[in-house]
This record gives C-alpha cells, sequence and structure tokens, in this order.
C-alpha cells in the first residue's frame, strides 16, 4: 500500500533550520564555516532512525543511501550551505523535501526500494566563502579544475586547500567523489525559482528544461578623445557610439533566438563631459538553453560589433570572461516531471533556468537529470526576503514525491 | 603712406616667451603664480619705447592705450596665462600679433591713430588654477559670479580671494574693471583655431562666427537590479537600454540643428555582469552659435529620453550641470575679417568656435566682436604639441592687421 509524505514535517523542518542558524532574518550557512557545520549536525541528527547508511565523501558531500533491491541509483540532491544573509529556502527545501521523500519511502518499502536512493548535501553550492560554485558537485562531476581551486583564497587570504584541509578534506584526492555517480541512474531536485516567471504565470509549479549555457565577455571599443566643442561631429571616433549601438542590437538578438542577454556594466574613459569618449568597456552575458543558438547568439553579437566599430571609426575588441555549456535536462525526466505537476493538481509549465543548480553539473557527468521549480515571491533569493507561500511549500513537497515514485516505476520496468 | 606689420617680430617674440617659460617643452604660465609673473614682465619690456599708457585694471587685466584722435576705442586682445604644460600659441600669439599691429599703428601714426587703441593681456583666460576661466574678461564684461568666486580654492586649499589679495587685487572691487569697457567700439582677437577644420580644408585662416552656447546635464536612468540569468527580458526594467537608445538618438538631433553634442561620460549602477542595469548615468554636452537651436536640441533631447524611459520602464531625470549662453559676433565685423583674409590671398571660411575664449565676454559686454582663427596642427591644444604651421601664423599676423586697419577705416566714416 502506498504511503504518503507529509509536507508539514519539511516546513517544520524548514523553520527549525531557520531558527539555529539564522541572523536578523538572513541563513548564516556559507560553507565551510562554523554555521554551516551546525547545519549539517542538526541535519545528521534528523536522519537518525532511517535506514540510511550515512558517510561524507573525498569532496565533502554528505551522502545517506537507502540500499534497494538494485545497486542501480536514483539521486535526491540540495544544499544546506547558503550565501551569507541569505534565504531560508535556497538549498534546503531541495535538501529537507528529499528527505521527506526518504522517510515515506522508508516507510512504504521496509526492505528498501526498487533502486537504491542516495539523498546528496552538495558542499559549497553557492561559493560564497573562495567563488567556485558548485564545487561538491563538479568534484563529482569531473569538471572541477584542480590547478584553479589551489589558488582560491577568501577575503582573509586563507587558501582554499588550508580550509578544505582544516575540514578533512585533500584537495589532491577531490576527483575521488567521481566514483559516487558510478551506479547514478537519475538524478533529480527541487529548488525555489528565483525569478519572476511562476509569479507572473500564477502557476505553483513548473518542470526545469536545463540551464542555461553562458557566454560572457568584456567589449571594449577604442575611438579617439576628441575636444567636445571643437571637434565636429563628422570628425570623431566616438566610442560610445559604437557601444550605445551594440547595446541596442544584443536585445533583439537575444529575443529573435529566445535566450537571454544583459549588458550589466558600461564604463567610459576618460569620461568627462567635455571629451568624446575614448574608450567604453562593456560586459555581455548572453545564456541559452540550446548550445547552437547560444553561439549564433554569440557571433551575430560579435559581427554587429564590427560593423558599429566600423561605420563609427573606432577599435572593437572581445574578450571572454566565462564560458559554461548549457546543461540540458532529459527529455523523458521531464515528461515525468510535468506528470507529477499534473498528479499534485497543478499545470505543467516549463521553463529554462537562468541560475546554475548542482543539476547542471549531474547533466555534465552524463547522467539523466530532471527539476523541478517551485514558485518564489517576489522573484527575489539570495536575501533575507526570499520567501514562498506556505501552499506551494507543501505542493512542491507532494510533487517531488510523485516525480520519485514516477522515475522509480520508470527505472524499474 | 601705410606701414607694414613684422610677422617675423611676432614669431621671434613667441619663441623667447616659450624659451623663457617652458618646462619640458610645455608652457608654464598658469594666471597668479610666478611662471605667469616672469612672463608679464618680460611682456613689459617689449613695450618699451611704444607711445602706450600701461596700467593693470581692478581685475588684474594689463591694458596699454594708445590714444588716439578719439576716445572712442578698438580693443585688441589675448592672454599670457597658460594650462600647466600648455602649448606655446594658445593665447600668447594672440597678444603679440596685436602687439605687432600696434607697433605698425604708431610707425604709421606717430600723431595717434584715428581711434584709441587698447591692447589688453587678460588675467587668468584659463581657470586652470581655480577652475574659473574667463577670469578678467567677465570681471570687465559684469557677468563674474563674486559669491562664486569667493569661495573657490585651488588644489593646495588656497582661497582665489587670497591669492588674489597677494597679487594686489581685491576680490570685492574686480567690478571696477567693468569702466574699462566704457568707450569700447570693436573687440578683435586672434586665436589658433583648436580644432581641425580649418586643417581638413586645408585653409590657413577662418573668421568666426561666434562662441557656442552649452547646454550641459547629466541624466540619470532608474530601473531595478535584476538577475541577468533568472529574468525574462520582458520582465526587465533596463536602465541602460534606454540610455543607449538616447545615446543614438542626440547625435542626429545635434546634426539636424546644425549643432554638436558630446555623451562624455556613461556610469552603471550595480555594473556587474549578473545584474541587469538598476541606475545609468550619462553626461550630455549641447552646443550650437544659435539660442533658438540650442533651446530646440535640449528640448528634443530631454522628449526624446522621456519616450525612451517610458519604452523601457524606467524613470529618467535630468540635471543641469552648466549653462553657457551663445555668443554671436558682430556681422559687419565677420565681413571684414572675411575681406582681411582675402587680402593676404587667402580663402575666406567661416566656421564658429566650440571652445569659449574672451571674446565670448566682450559679446556679453555688447561690444561688436570677431575673430580670427588660425589653423592648427594636429588639431591639438593645451599640449606642447600644439602647434602651427610658420607660414600661417606669419599671414595670420598680416590678417590681423588688415582686419584692424578695416575695422578702423569703418568705425572712421
Amino acid at each position: 500500500m502506498q504511503s504518503q509524505p507529509d509536507p508539514r514535517r519539511v516546513l517544520r523542518d524548514l523553520r527549525e533550520l531557520r531558527a539555529k542558524t539564522s541572523v536578523d532574518g538572513g541563513a548564516q550557512r556559507v560553507a565551510f564555516t562554523p554555521g554551516w557545520t551546525r547545519a549539517r549536525e542538526w541535519y545528521s541528527n534528523l536522519l537518525a532512525g532511517l535506514p540510511l547508511e550515512t558517510r561524507r565523501d573525498a569532496a565533502g558531500n554528505l551522502w545517506s543511501t537507502f540500499h534497494g533491491r538494485s545497486s542501480r541509483t536514483l539521486i535526491l540532491g540540495g544544499h544546506l550551505d547558503s550565501v551569507p544573509n541569505g534565504g531560508w529556502l535556497d538549498g534546503a527545501l531541495d535538501l529537507l523535501a528529499g528527505l521527506e521523500v526518504v522517510r515515506r519511502l522508508a516507510s512504504e518499502h521496509p526492505e528498501g526500494p526498487p533502486l537504491t536512493v542516495r539523498l546528496v548535501d552538495w558542499a559549497d553550492e553557492e561559493g560564497a566563502r573562495f567563488g567556485r560554485s558548485l564545487f561538491g558537485s563538479s568534484a563529482c562531476s569531473g569538471t572541477l579544475d584542480l590547478d584553479a581551486a589551489r589558488t582560491l583564497r577568501d577575503k582573509d587570504g586563507l587558501t582554499l586547500p588550508a580550509v578544505l584541509a582544516e575540514h578533512g578534506i585533500d584537495l589532491e584526492r577531490l576527483h575521488d567523489a567521481r566514483r559516487e555517480l558510478d551506479q547514478a541512474a537519475a538524478y533529480l531536485e527541487l529548488h525555489i525559482e528565483q525569478g519572476p516567471v511562476l509569479l507572473d504565470l500564477d502557476q505553483p509549479l513548473g518542470a526545469v528544461l536545463g540551464t542555461f549555457g553562458v557566454e560572457r565577455h568584456a567589449i571594449t571599443f577604442t575611438g579617439q578623445a576628441a575636444h567636445s566643442g571643437s571637434t565636429p561631429m563628422a570628425r570623431r571616433h566616438d566610442a560610445f557610439l559604437a557601444a550605445a549601438r551594440l547595446g541596442q542590437e544584443v536585445y533583439p538578438i537575444a529575443q529573435r533566438h529566445g535566450g537571454v542577454c544583459t549588458i550589466g556594466s558600461c564604463a567610459t574613459s576618460p569620461g568627462i563631459p567635455t571629451s568624446v569618449v575614448a574608450e567604453c568597456r562593456l560586459t555581455l552575458d548572453q545564456r541559452h538553453l540550446d548550445p547552437a543558438a547560444l553561439a549564433a547568439m554569440w557571433t551575430e553579437a560579435r559581427e554587429s560589433s564590427e560593423r558599429f566599430a566600423r561605420e563609427a571609426r573606432v577599435q572593437v575588441r572581445w574578450e571572454r570572461l566565462l564560458r559554461i555549456d548549457p546543461a540540458p535536462f532529459s527529455p523523458m525526466l521531464i515528461d515525468l516531471a510535468d506528470a507529477a505537476i499534473r498528479d499534485v493538481g497543478a499545470a505543467p509549465i516549463r521553463l529554462p533556468s537562468g541560475p546554475l543548480h548542482d543539476a547542471s553539473e549531474m547533466v555534465r557527468a552524463g547522467i539523466p537529470t530532471a527539476m523541478l521549480f517551485v514558485q518564489s515571491l517576489h522573484g527575489i533569493s539570495h536575501n533575507p526576503l526570499e520567501d514562498t507561500r506556505e501552499e506551494h511549500l507543501e505542493l512542491a513537497v507532494r510533487a517531488l514525491d510523485r516525480l520519485v515514485r514516477r522515475t522509480l516505476d520508470h527505472l524499474s520496468d
């Protein structure tokens, strides 16, 4: 006979975690700090009494395994770590909803579920202290660059290797964590949306299509300084003029391809009212779920910038700041996520994720992956104001449970 | 019988002044500093032996008067002061060419010219030390704001009143200098162009139409910060988007009206690659010779900014940084300047002046005014590289002399 999860227990757990690890209303659980350690101790107590084998891997991720009749594994993930003064739901909802699903499974399958189910608390998803997000999951997927990680320092100058060592983690052996994924057949995660899409649509839940790929560049136009009074318009080499034209052009490019883009910063030099701008530097952040569309957005922006530079008689150069490949989720699991959302009486909405998640690393590791999003109020996260309606949180726990049930059914066929 | 000026003597004087007051090739004659005082001592020696009455007015301007048969006065102006590390011609050419014309007049009219002719070395045209340009000429015209002047400090914190007092000038009596203009019938000045127009046209000389009026504003667009990944394009309030559209629009506005404009600076906040721009601040400098056209340029830019703000769903506010009225020169004297240019075998070109000059203050004082421009190499001034071809300097001295002759003839009729 089927058991049911108890979503109100998840709310109680979340509130208790908030009470234990918040200051001034904000979550203070930055990875590799005492607040995070306290949160993990509290979480470990919640696991007592469940039929789970719990241990930490080589990268500090905390795995709790419910051995099933098969060693093929369904992984449920989340993260207790937060940004400084963060929200109460980001990462913690994922883990504690996953725990509730495991409780339900333990009640329904005292002899063990059909597949092995593992609940993982990823280490340092946020990268708030050392600037390297998805730390633990990228160690597992093998995409973590050890050479880069070796040189990271926090704002007090402490190195990542030294801080890891304090927590019993050897940086040189991080990639040993890869073996945790050997038996993985699927990865699932519930997360708050952190954006306004579901709120605008007035819908509680969404099936996530994947996480956006990112092309981030600095674009520098170089013209010539000239006096604003004595230089005729036709004689100018105005770097701002070309930059402003590109600023207009990249938005329709993104919209044409169904992606998003942002010019986040514009800096001018000499930057005084009486001189034509000699140098103008923009940052352009372009995102898309499809690698070919993302590449096309980038190419079209570059070609436009060269045309505008020619027309304004200035130079342009591009410098890549960041590149992240898109991580499209499993079409089969997305279908199951739709069905799970319908199971709880909500409309099946599909949407991409702008922010990265540990799920992106599971895609990179070749594991079929899906995520559920639950509506965020105010479209705000990484902030004490981050919130979601109580009834939506309960619906989300039930939808995750349905998705796990459907996934296990599917994988057991 | 007509005497002729000796342009080569002007070149010798200019070179001697450069040798006496330059360091590392740049002129060091900032007003109210020892370098400027030395330049004036050297200049005073040049006046010896000429039939001139020389004295300083209440604002520190140095007037040398050649009394004529009438007390109606033609004024020739220039300035010995320079910016720090300035060029050898800016201001000094004007004064020393004027001196050569006076020498010619003294030789031709031992009994005195038909009108009184006064040569003035304006005090602190550049405003390099206290940031108030056209100091001496605006004291004469009456536009100098004593309340503002009282509070000015140099970079060492010394106040303008204290430094003036060291030079025997009482700030409270600056406007006594107004009486110097009582008999003024015309004002003439020769200056290097400081821009590229004559160089581009391959012409040595130009008749100046007047100095541009300036409308200078800071324009701040205010939208809303939002995550570059999780915020759909249609949901954004992007301050940069509106600013970039205005950046495109102000140029055709200026060109349609025959003026110039410059967006000299663009600053974005928070100014990070991962956030939509919440606030974008531009500086816009618009210039035109005609007050109505300048006002129209400003109005059209403001209306455009409001339209773009509405369309991008952001706010916009304007803050005036500077307003200078256009100073159109005397049509009659401009005609005489054309004729003088033709007298020396050059083509009569007319052009506006972007930079302000002491001549602008003479327009404000209601005195019929004109200027001659001589071609600048490289379009550069305020720099040791400032230069003009020797043959063009000689032509310019001869043209100024012709313009003085024609103006005296005209005023004596």
